[in-house]
């Protein structure tokens, strides 16, 4: 061994009272093995910056920080015991760095007067340095050390609920009750009226009609959405029926009808007095809902709309309560007045009586068995010829009047058609809220169920929890970051929804978020699943029920590609503007302008750093990002640009870069997350909460940078130290965070009963279940 | 516009023959609007360097490709029109190479003599030049060049059966007859008898004792794994089944058993007969097997056996078999002899009589619902004391005499252990093959849909397949890529481990390729679930049955997670052995040793490139692959040997670099896959498959390297401009593999009564699908 006579002496300094609060962060600095020689270097070059620390101490220090000339094993060895038999102090530190734990050591146990400011200032000046050296990393400490929160989750869990804290507590205690425990497996026909009866029950609260207009409701969308946010962590297909009768039913007649339909169906249907259906989808349009074939012809002989199935492929497809329960449905259907087709508009037809015949020329079919949400009765529905009043045309943007004159405030067919269905926006924010709260669900289970699990260890009497494995920890806590980062992103959208849902920017956001949310959602549920192993296989333990219901939610309320095609466009207008008005010379212009742009942003001191406080910085982090959004967007631009000034139509300009411009679109929600994010953290009036969010924030950051080093570096705009620093803080962020995690899942505040799985409660004391296995 | 007088004329050179072979290339050139100034001028430089090409047709050439002044729309409306009309000549093309179809049109309609040899020259230069221009874009062309493939799908088809293609053949025969159909859903109870019936239909069939030595069966491992790679099309349950009780209770019997075990018990475990349990996994130890805490004491008064299960973490759960058929376990208990624990041994232990009632001492529980697999009867078996024969111990590695003296030739208990288990490597590499099955099945349903289904278009009536978008193909292609390279990695596994099961290397690799193929098949069936949209949502269309089922391949017959680590250890053995035996002097030695290296691996030349041609090259490939194995392994092994000299324990050190083994096994496993690709591809004699195939190798390696490209760059590895050109071939290869993808899958040759799902079957042909939709 490569031994130093100099340190042979070190031994002998553990029993020095003068050198006790560097103990923790010496043993933190070898044990951990990733402190460069630098940094080694760097905390004794801080200590030594403050003269009030005792000059021995120093010379101490320096000889067990000497990178040459490392401590051996057996004087580890010694620390380290040294350090257990001061367990009991360390647990009772809220803190988990190591400056903070040697203070607290120091403070307890040794004889001579209280830590002095200059070694508090040189432990501080050290983590300033070099950055917090967490004791909770995975060595036997950490089992002693063993992870404690440094917030109060449940003032976290009231800034999460923000100004709707009173709706989701109240659903929160209803779900609760023992009439929405979950059953054993059930058959189809049981499990959809279970899931008709829990809905008459929210609907016996109140909650189906939230949104609806006054006074057939409590005009409040903000809260409907919290409602269901909440209503997520439950069984999915009562969140989809529920969506489907109050928010897609119910909130088109709201909508898109007026005074007489308010009148006539509001209350029948927030009630599920009335059931009803949205017929969209058709089996040959799914995402291309413009070009729905459904037609409702108007007949001016008898004043009435013929609504029409012209053949197969046209039979709407999928619509929710059309198998079992549906009684009344909203059509979209081409309409057609004297012989001039308008577009798609919605038209209300009778499917059902009300003792459940089917309407005369209407078929239905059961779409049978789905991959999940098999609680919810879909189906396909042809119609014959149906004939209906005038007056069913839902007519808030359309009108027929009662001289057969179609008339329309907005002239342009595929304008109006598309300002129709803006005015559903809700149910993508619904659908990506919800998103949002499965994460919450199964990262909830897997974090609880890892600081419960044990598996392998040194010996067989001493396996480590599975959150101790770096492998483990890394599984889980990017996908826990990210799902604050999308709570909050959500928080923000729905308070902009509920201020003013006919901002058309609020679309594309909606669309970018639901696609990230929901792809989020069924990503950290797979995580959770592997991450609890076969016990995460057991239905009784619900990941896999939560996995095979929310698959679908990337593909309804929009097909996740398709939406983020939709975040593309929404970005090109900005350019198309900007083409359009200059013409070639104004493009030109503009392309010299941006050459320029690369010249500034070429410099390196703007962007490549491995400065730690900068990497987790909000204002690096969103700089990168903004970054690569602006350079994505003009890249597209100018490729679309390339193809439609050599003829290319539109279209096929636009399919050519299409993979161009996904990646410009998800560069942007990537942008729009983070931005969010930072936001809510600055306006969190709690300290603590406000600080452990700020450090899942910074990983979540450099977790979406990371993702995406490869590009940063090929555009030169990232050096490979600094991605090399990325990676190197990241993990750090990972190993902080675990230690936080479980007070972290803690603030989601899912109610023991709705998250119902065994070995995901928080009922059971930690302690008492670790004795139990 | 921009318009040049001189291309003024230009449309008049389309009536000028001696262009005609450079039409297609031309087009291609502008309609795709991604070549680049300097690849068209490539083109017309080709095309000089052959001065038999007619030098009129050289100066239109140089008019229609100056990247200084574009054809106009109307021109290249004009060129499109004129090749639209010879659809037929280019449909009749197998090839999609622009520069193939214009030979082909050449010679079909131009007056003059045969194409020449000068033409045919230039136009092989200008594809080596700028690499294959594929006509197969996503413009309105592609719907003209409907996909054609270059190869025929029937003798890949026989390429990739290999050796095995008369087993795998009588599967699929055997599994597309009427008793083998998808029945509707049925309950749990009622699913499982339907598997059992499947399963003795196999049995009856000599299936189930494929592996066992002569006389009790045909001694052909090989054979097994290729007739369960074929099984794996069909319902999972029923793959699950058949591997718990012939391969791993039968496997059991005959590896760790001896000719007394295999007489009694081997020919009623392949005929079923005796339904049997692999009783390994406790609710405690699932990975960590060989802590299990299970015992089964020596009595030397009775010379029994007791087994116990001490408490309730103990006792075996997930056991397939066990909760309705299982008659007999191989129960896996720590064998305590004379006082002593000699670690884990397989004993039999009979659970059930004949008419099914549970044995004496023996509790079962049924593991109810399960995400996935609800064919297979799991169960939790807890023993009290129960007494079985001394002879009951399987004692093909070790053995209590009958003066009750424990022996076995592996003195050391954990050596012991590691070899009994490694004797069922088959389990490992028949998940690993079954999961590459899986997502073919995914894929074929997926990529014969999206050359069905048509959404969007420029007008309604003129909607495109979802095969001509680039997000789409992207989805789908280096996936399909990935399963062809699992596919051949498990081919060549298959073969080694029926030449020799006993070597120890072989473990490793069934690890890794078993990890990456289970991961891979749940991404492909997701992928591909979602590709189908809603469709792909219906139970009928089989894809998210796949999807529950598949989904615990992850973690049985071995965690994934743990199985990486187990990849890693396997690795750093070949360094551990260099540390131990060189010492610190030594070890300093080959730190110098790898800084030399370093130097010499960091001439660009070797490596950074953006020559085409390179990037596809297997060499190339390889090189960089190997390249990333080395220094990863190199730099994992001293983080560990820095943290063992300072003392850090073995476990503790280990588990401090987790993340960093896992990378390292990873890039490991995935040179593997790719050695093993290009290997196979060097083997095939059919010329057409091979070049099809190493477009596909080619693909896949890129895609390999992609994915880590931020590694590459940050370790300096490769520059920004390689990256841009990885990027870009990359996509290149996606657009031209999937005008050949619809044959690709022909080439599994799932039988379309195995493959189950309406949308994916091939019995329709396409045209009459597009006709019919």
């Amino acid at each position: 061994m490569n031994r130093n006579p100099a340190t042979a002496a070190l031994a002998e300094s553990l029993t020095d009272e003068r050198l006790r609060p560097f103990l923790p962060l010496i043993y933190a600095a070898w044990s951990t093995g990733e402190l460069t020689s630098d940094e080694i270097d760097g905390i004794c070059g801080a200590v030594a910056r403050h003269s009030g620390v005792d000059v021995d101490c120093q010379v101490a220090l320096r000889h067990w920080l000497d990178p040459e000339q490392p401590p051996s094993p057996q004087e580890l060895e010694l620390l380290r015991l040294q350090l257990e038999g001061w367990s009991d102090v360390v647990a009772s530190q809220p803190s988990s760095s190591a400056a903070d734990v040697g203070i607290a050591i120091a403070e307890a146990t040794r004889s001579m007067a209280a830590v002095t400011e200059a070694e508090r200032a040189a432990l501080a000046d050290v983590e300033s340095t070099i950055g917090p050296v967490p004791v909770v990393s995975p060595v036997p400490l950490r089992e002693m050390f063993l992870p404690t929160a440094t917030f109060d989750s449940s003032v976290l869990a009231a800034v999460l609920d923000g100004r709707h804290s009173e709706i989701r507590n109240r659903m929160r205690k209803l779900l609760a009750q023992p009439e929405f425990a979950y059953p054993d497996p059930l058959g189809s026909a049981e499990y959809r009226e279970l899931v008709l009866r829990w809905a008459r029950s929210l609907a016996d609260e109140g909650l189906g009609a939230l949104a609806y207009p006054s006074p057939y409701g409590a005009d409040d969308r903000g809260a409907l959405v919290a409602a269901f946010s909440i209503l997520a962590h439950h069984d999915l297909s009562l969140l989809t029926k529920f969506g489907v009768q109050f928010g897609l039913f119910g909130g088109a007649i709201a909508r898109l009808g007026t005074a007489p339909h308010h009148d006539r169906y509001l209350k029948a249907a927030g009630s599920l007095a009335l059931p009803g259906c949205f017929a969209m989808t058709e089996t040959g349009h799914g995402s291309n809902v413009r070009d729905l074939e459904t037609t409702a012809l108007y007949d001016p002989i008898s004043d009435e709309l013929i609504v029409d199935t012209p053949h197969d492929l046209a039979r709407k497809d999928y619509i929710g309560n059309a198998a079992a329960h549906g009684q009344l449905a909203v059509v979209f259907a081409r309409l057609v007045v004297d012989d001039t087709d308008h577009g798609v508009h919605g038209v209300l037809v009778p499917i059902r009586s009300k003792d459940g015949a089917v309407a005369p020329g209407v078929r239905i079919e059961d779409n049978a068995g789905k991959g999940g949400l098999n609680g919810v009765d879909n189906g396909r529905i042809w119609f014959d010829h149906v004939r209906v009043p005038r007056t069913a045309l839902l007519n808030h943007f359309a009108d027929i009047d009662d001289q057969g004159v179609y008339s329309s405030d907005i002239p342009d067919a595929d304008r109006r058609f598309f300002t129709m269905i803006g005015t559903l926006v809700g149910g993508r924010i619904s659908v990506g809220a919800a998103s949002v709260s499965v994460a919450k669900s199964a990262l909830t289970i897997a974090v609880r169920y890892a600081h419960r699990r044990r598996q392998f260890g040194p010996t067989p009497q001493t396996e480590s929890l599975l959150i101790g494995y770096p492998t483990h920890q890394r599984r889980l806590m990017p996908r826990l970051a990210a799902t604050f980062a999308y709570h909050f992103a959500f928080e923000s959208l729905i308070d902009d929804f509920a201020d003013d849902d006919s901002d058309r920017l609020l679309e594309a956001r909606a669309a970018g978020l639901k696609a990230f949310a929901s792809w989020h959602a069924i990503d950290a549920v797979q995580a959770s699943r592997e991450a609890c192993g076969g016990q995460g296989f057991l239905t009784e333990n619900r990941l896999t029920t939560m996995r095979a219901d929310a698959d679908i939610f990337t593909t309804y309320e929009g097909d996740n590609t398709v939406l983020i095609q939709l975040v593309a466009k929404g970005l090109l207008s900005d350019f198309r503007h900007q083409f359009e008005s200059a013409g070639v010379t104004g493009a030109m212009r503009y392309l010299l302008h941006r050459a320029s742009d690369a010249v500034i942003e070429a410099n390196p001191m703007t962007r490549s750093t491995t400065d730690t406080d900068q990497l987790v910085s909000a204002s690096w982090q969103l700089g990168q990002l903004r970054w690569r959004e602006k350079h994505q967007d003009e890249s597209l631009a100018l490729r679309i640009k390339k193809r439609l000034s050599r003829g290319v139509a539109p279209f096929l300009a636009f399919t050519q870069v299409q993979t161009h411009a996904a990646s410009a679109a998800e560069s942007h929600v990537d942008l729009v997350v983070l931005r969010e994010f930072v936001a809510a953290v600055k306006k969190i009036e709690d300290r603590t909460s406000a600080e452990v969010l700020d450090k899942v924030r910074a990983l979540h950051g450099l977790a979406t940078i990371r993702r995406d080093l490869a590009w940063f570096q090929e555009h030169g705009h990232l050096s490979g130290a600094t991605a090399t620093a990325i990676r190197k803080q990241h993990d750090r962020l990972v190993s902080e965070i675990a230690g936080e995690s479980l007070a972290l899942v803690d603030s989601f505040a899912i109610p023991d009963e709705v998250l119902g799985a065994p070995i995901g409660i928080k009922a059971i004391a930690i302690k008492d279940a670790v004795a139990t296995e």
